[in-house]
């Protein structure tokens, strides 16, 4: 380790630490990593990804550097990111500085680039370095950022608290006449005053639009008698929300009841059997199994859940095919969706933590369909 | 050309057909663009960068094929994208298919990848044709994106106009006693209500902070005898906006005045240098000559400008060793600035569109120091 990460010991050094064993673990001899949310986990340091390169150099010697623009060094240097910061001019090659601190790549070495990094850059730093091997840097940075500590779960819950008192203003929000877009920019306003930094997303998915999963919100005007998905989510203190809940506009479409009930015992199932010790896929399984059994699993069109933190979707994936092994700290949305095209859509997500020896939901809110009446 | 991209002929497959046009000229097989400015560009489809890939196989010989997880596919068709759709499951795997249907990609052919591309994708597409060759997908993109049709212009005219109404009322909004984060608070919200779809960035640099290129906002408290930089930004109806103008609190600092002269002779040298047939980095030595005669070469530490349209910086980059000769409909910023570390700094931006025989100044707010008094 370097003299500088040494001096000025905090969280984020820590979380360097942490990294740098991951890497003698998987024979990674440095990340590569460029704005987002494995900067901000590993030096603290928050900016955005543009044409001018910012990345830090995580070595597993030790011997780590933020590059950066020069323009933007006095930046970075004010918020105190524990590692030499280099600032390169306008006419500088910045791969080239990279392929030098690194001595410029063997071929029996793997470097690990940020899975977010943009091509420009893996281009350059390719060619800067055309005798190493090229991994994702998620092999490496999902061992620090997949199992929370108690307090970033507790900065999830937070979150989940926040979005919980939103969900709870909506029915006071969807009444017949109005569109999604309306709907959608009071639920972005509820956001920012529950504590909020920003909105991610915002899904009002009313009658056939809520069989489309990635529906956001559109002109169409909420009738009586729409089911409505409502799937909201954002950072608050930099950990994100994400919940959805299902909402009945009126009386419900013929065949919803039945289906709801389904979904929301696949939703419990899949809770129920999350555990340190079980596969990723086997809670996907515990959920899917339900919705099969009733009938409905052709509808079930996307995975269980995602992994969520200081980004919206990270590891672990809840999906058929990844067997990794869930334990303590672990954090991400059970939601699974029934799909019915040209009628309605629904799904059920709350985000867990996996415990010393089950679950905790961090949302609260309502479990079952919530009945908004016409004349309230 | 398939059949499909002619079944609907719309601005987007135009624009598709001049980058065919492009890639043949630039001996490039096929354009792999994910989410961004490219997608919205060539197809017209906007969307989200996720973990699971979103990727428009724009190919040479007219094969093209937008790849989508399989539940974004009914929202893709919707959007009406005119060329075929191909939605993927959550086991399967996207570059396998991505590959078939480039035939595996042989080791003569060039493949450009999106500029903005995760590098997750880059290095699972180069996974799975280990034959290709890679290269920026800017090469051919920024051939039909960088000179302006007058449509386009058009939009970034607009978007000018809806900047300059916001500098028009920071004067009101800059007094004694506020802080750098509730002026940024108040000229996001003017900047929403001048037209802007969201807002990309507000700096706010007053005093020292000023000579801190990328600072944004802060805690600091404004005070009498502060010089404030004020650089925001976004996009209206897609198309960016980007002007900075320099305020002074109260009575100017010492040095102000004479280095202000400066930088306006600067921006205006450079203005007056721009046409048709003179080169990128022309445009910077004019700026710089300025700035350089009258002794304060080295505090102006960035390059000139930095082109803007459905991106706030793009290609054609107005700085040192960029020979690219500028055409009419090109557009860029021209912001030459003046830091000196502990005290103050500046820097005055405006748009420019290159016409048939000159320039265009896209932004008209006064090009003076604007004096703000502090007892209004």
């Amino acid at each position: 380790m370097s003299a500088t990460t040494h001096t000025a010991p905090t969280t984020s050094t820590s979380r360097l630490d942490r990294a740098v064993t991951a890497m003698e673990a998987a024979g990674v001899r440095a990340l590569l990593i460029g704005p987002g949310a494995d900067l901000r986990h590993l030096i603290g340091y928050d900016t955005h990804p543009l044409e001018r390169m910012t990345l830090l150099v995580a070595a597993a010697d030790g011997n780590h550097l933020l590059v950066v623009p020069e323009l933007e060094r006095a930046r970075a240097e004010a918020a105190g990111v524990g590692v030499p910061v280099h600032g390169f001019g306008e006419t500088d090659d910045p791969f080239a500085l990279v392929a030098a601190h690194l001595d410029g790549g063997r071929a029996d070495e793997a470097i690990g680039v940020g899975d977010q990094l943009w091509a420009r850059f893996v281009l350059g730093l390719q060619d800067a370095m055309p005798g190493a091997t090229w991994t994702p840097a998620s092999a490496v940075t999902r061992q620090v950022r997949m199992a929370k500590t108690p307090e970033e779960v507790a900065g999830l819950r937070a979150a989940g608290r926040a979005i919980d008192a939103v969900h709870a203003q909506v029915p006071g929000l969807l009444r017949p006449g109005r569109t999604e877009d309306e709907v959608g920019r009071d639920i972005a306003e509820a956001m920012l005053a529950a504590g909020h930094d920003a909105i991610d997303f915002v899904i009002v998915g009313s009658g056939p639009n809520g069989a489309s999963p990635h529906h956001e919100t559109s002109d169409r005007v909420i009738q009586a008698g729409d089911a409505v998905v409502v799937d909201i989510g954002g950072p608050v203190d930099g950990w994100f929300s994400d919940c959805t809940r299902c909402y009945v506009v009126g009386e419900e479409p013929e065949g919803y009841a039945e289906a709801y009930a389904v979904l929301k015992a696949a939703q419990q199932a899949a809770v129920d059997h999350v555990r340190p010790g079980v596969t990723a896929e086997s809670v996907d399984r515990a959920a899917r199994q339900v919705i099969t059994d009733a009938g409905y699993g052709e509808a079930f069109i996307h995975r269980t859940g995602h992994g969520i933190g200081l980004e919206v979707h990270e590891e672990p994936y809840i999906v058929e095919g990844n067997d990794l092994v869930l334990t303590e700290g672990m954090t991400f949305s059970i939601e699974p969706g029934i799909y019915l095209e040209g009628r309605f859509g629904m799904r059920l997500e709350d985000i867990v933590a996996v415990t010393a020896d089950g679950v905790e939901r961090l949302n609260a809110a309502d479990h079952d369909r919530v009945m908004v009446p016409l004349n309230p």
